[in-house]
């Protein structure tokens, strides 16, 4: 008998079918530190408990993207084991902080199906949920996938394609209990910029850049329990390259960011987002945002931006996304497209 | 006067000598956290605080390899400073979970002595003890190590080869006070197999690997408070590469093992163990398991796998461990035999 | 509009002016589960909460490092972005332990400025302090360093030289409230020696090295906050190599020099500092130290050391600082001139 997790295969989801991923996760000011040494974080409302009083909270909320990868880490073992590629994420909305103390689980459940012409794979989308020890909504998203057939024989299923937002409107963002920035420290913050000063289309170069190391990517991505083989095994890949995690991108983008969007402060909606090309150790990553949208709030002294974060390797140049085919051009690496608040 | 502890030589040791070894550690949420970065760890009772409660504990206790390494860790300056080799663990239990907020010091009484016959170094058998800051036994072990003598010329102690059980009797191992697994949630553990569905003399393989770095083996073995120069120090070996601590092969086997073990949650027996072969920075690590025995205990709902846990390097082969010569094979690293406590 | 940080220039700073540093900072076990994973931390009262108890303090503070890391990270963005060399440390004092939860921000005056003869450049001198939550002095030093000038036909500015103490005085050191060393328990400590046993000139062979990584390095950097490029992004030196941050290596010599000075417990003076030659990964740092000076204190039992600390690379010799002509030997890395507090 085989105790080991085979992971689910095309023909194993159906469409109302919801999974309970396992091991929830206590999260503390241990994983807050670790997430400061594995990324360049410095956004003000995560780094100090003094500073997110200021802002009407009862202490420094864990940062959103810890959130969100230890919510996707716990689906690897049911939605992406077999996966071929990550294809996208819509619908992302941020519900209520996690504080340090809470644990976290994940639920998903399978909303479309769509088997691929070769009839060796199919689409996979599911709704994710990250709930906290209360049962209280944390996080939700829309994730889709490539998964492989385990018998390419196996009848197709009905195709179910779900309609999907854009991008979440702004008036379904959700914005914390009791977040108010109308005595905002723009010193304390590290940047004199508020709403008002970015315009939509506006390019933003964040300059900095990091070389990655293994250590760091696989300390993080185990640092969310995400054990994908790819990203630790260098004897599973041909090259011998370990693949990075493409929230691992993600992070070192969004804290990249900083210098530039220091007060684009908390993530609130995950509205697209596409892994261009693979990253590796080695590279270095750099990134840039474009504003796509911007909208008022009912928080007092909140507005949002609509963003798009780009992380690039080096060789990308800011404003640079697709090539004439269309294509993501080789040194894209993330094209991520999300809503922050920042003080109006 | 020389200020730097030279470490004892096989000569300083007697029979019945206790030594209280250095430099107490409070553990927190951090240690926890970097454990889990460190090494892919899962098992749900040490993950999440709501788990643990649901098993009847006030919160998620520290991995109990934590408390393992920590102890270990304090004996390094006293014992191992000199060692040439590590030769053996036996009669090891856990008396009590340790808790964010403890803290934790080690004693070792000796216990035996043995001169090897070339006259330049001797075996030296220690039983360690971890306490709490309340003076209250966290676990204890016995381990044997061979250790230079720092006179060739010094005479041979009376020899005492202490008796050591083959490996903790069931009726021996102390459970945690409170724990009942009668409510215990597989699908929240990640894995639906109980004590019922393992078989004595069942081999596992775990399947997935970890390629190590030179950054995590020296950030997990520094955690410990290990400075074995070894591990550090590029210049000591003639080869100029740093042995891994063992220790951190333990847990990386360990933690590897919830892919088919993710139930044997509590370690509360070591019964022996052998660190094989040298582990290098660039080896990815495997591990495959052994059912040796099976018991039941007295606490609800609780059994009891007496398991060999068994790292491989690449080329390892799940149930092959020594050669035609009775020598482990080569691409085995460690041979631990231990008592896991699972639901039945 | 550029929206990203540029840096100060030379013709950016005047006597007098006060600068707040950007994003406060909380800091928790998290922080100091690191601190053990960077460095071979090992001092007992910070690394233990019950032998900080049986000193007179409440708990373990945070170490003194990690104080002056993340006060001293805060004010990269605006004195040292655009700094050619980091000249000088002077007139440091650690005023009062910084606890787990503590939020630490940085502000800076400046107290000297002198234009380099070249006139594209000029050397700035800050007084940095560091305050807690509370507006409480935590730390005060002053540092003075290199900084290019954005135009070099922009007029110097009138010239001052603070005039700094060469140490501080003994009696101007800060004892934490409570401090007892009466009751000090030098086995638990890991070292039999006292302020008696050191004599000024005495130099100490700390022995251990470590090899240091890519991934450690940034690892460490990046927990304080600090985003000078140079350490993190492998493209911006010609030669490929990423300089490792001097406060890296302060840190890594200080905690080797446990082994040898383990009552050497709390930083509380920073006389001077040099980072004489730079550091980068895969060079293996060993530590000396000599006494320079002793003193006693008000605090019971409590004595003070006045130590030189020399991190060197393979090849530096104990002793050996400075070449005939006066200038650092290229193996020497850093020489830190501070005072400890040890029991008499």
């Amino acid at each position: 008998m085989v105790k080991t997790n085979p992971g689910r295969f095309f023909e194993d989801y159906h469409v109302g079918q919801v999974i309970a991923h396992a091991v929830p996760r206590t999260l503390s000011g241990g994983e807050r530190a670790l997430y400061h040494a594995l990324y360049p974080a410095r956004h003000a409302l995560y780094s100090s408990d003094a500073f997110a009083q200021s802002c009407g909270l009862p202490a420094a909320p864990m940062d959103d993207l810890i959130a969100f990868h230890t919510v996707f880490g716990k689906t690897v073992p049911d939605i992406s084991l077999n996966a071929i590629a990550n294809l996208g994420y819509a619908e992302g909305r941020w519900h209520r902080p996690v504080w340090p103390g809470d644990t976290l689980r994940s639920e998903s459940e399978v909303i479309g199906l769509k088997e691929n012409s070769n009839g060796k794979s199919g689409v996979v989308w599911v709704r994710t949920r990250g709930l906290n020890q209360r049962g209280e909504l944390v996080m939700d998203y829309v994730r889709w996938v490539m998964v492989r057939k385990r018998d390419a024989a196996a009848p197709a299923p009905e195709t179910v394609v779900p309609v999907l937002a854009d991008s979440v409107a702004p008036n379904d963002l959700v914005l914390p209990e009791g977040l108010d920035f109308t005595d905002y420290d723009f010193t304390l913050a590290g940047d004199p910029h508020r709403w008002g000063d970015y315009a939509v289309g506006e390019i933003i170069d964040h300059v900095d850049g990091v070389t990655v190391e293994e250590a760091e990517h696989m300390l993080a991505t185990r640092l969310w329990q995400n054990t994908a083989k790819v990203h630790f095994d260098a004897t599973v890949r041909e090259d011998g390259r370990r693949l990075i995690y493409g929230g691992h991108v993600i992070s070192l983008a969004r804290t990249l960011s900083f210098n530039g969007l220091a007060n684009a402060q908390m993530i609130v909606g995950l509205n697209a987002g596409a892994h261009a090309n693979p990253c590796f150790a080695g590279d270095t990553v750099r990134a840039w945002s474009q504003v796509l949208d911007k909208a008022e709030t009912a928080a007092p002294g909140v507005g949002a931006l609509r963003l798009r974060l780009v992380a690039v390797k080096s060789g990308g140049v800011p404003g640079a996304l697709r090539g004439e085919d269309g294509k993501y051009l080789p040194d894209v690496l993330l094209d991520l497209d999300y809503w922050a608040l920042i003080p109006i």
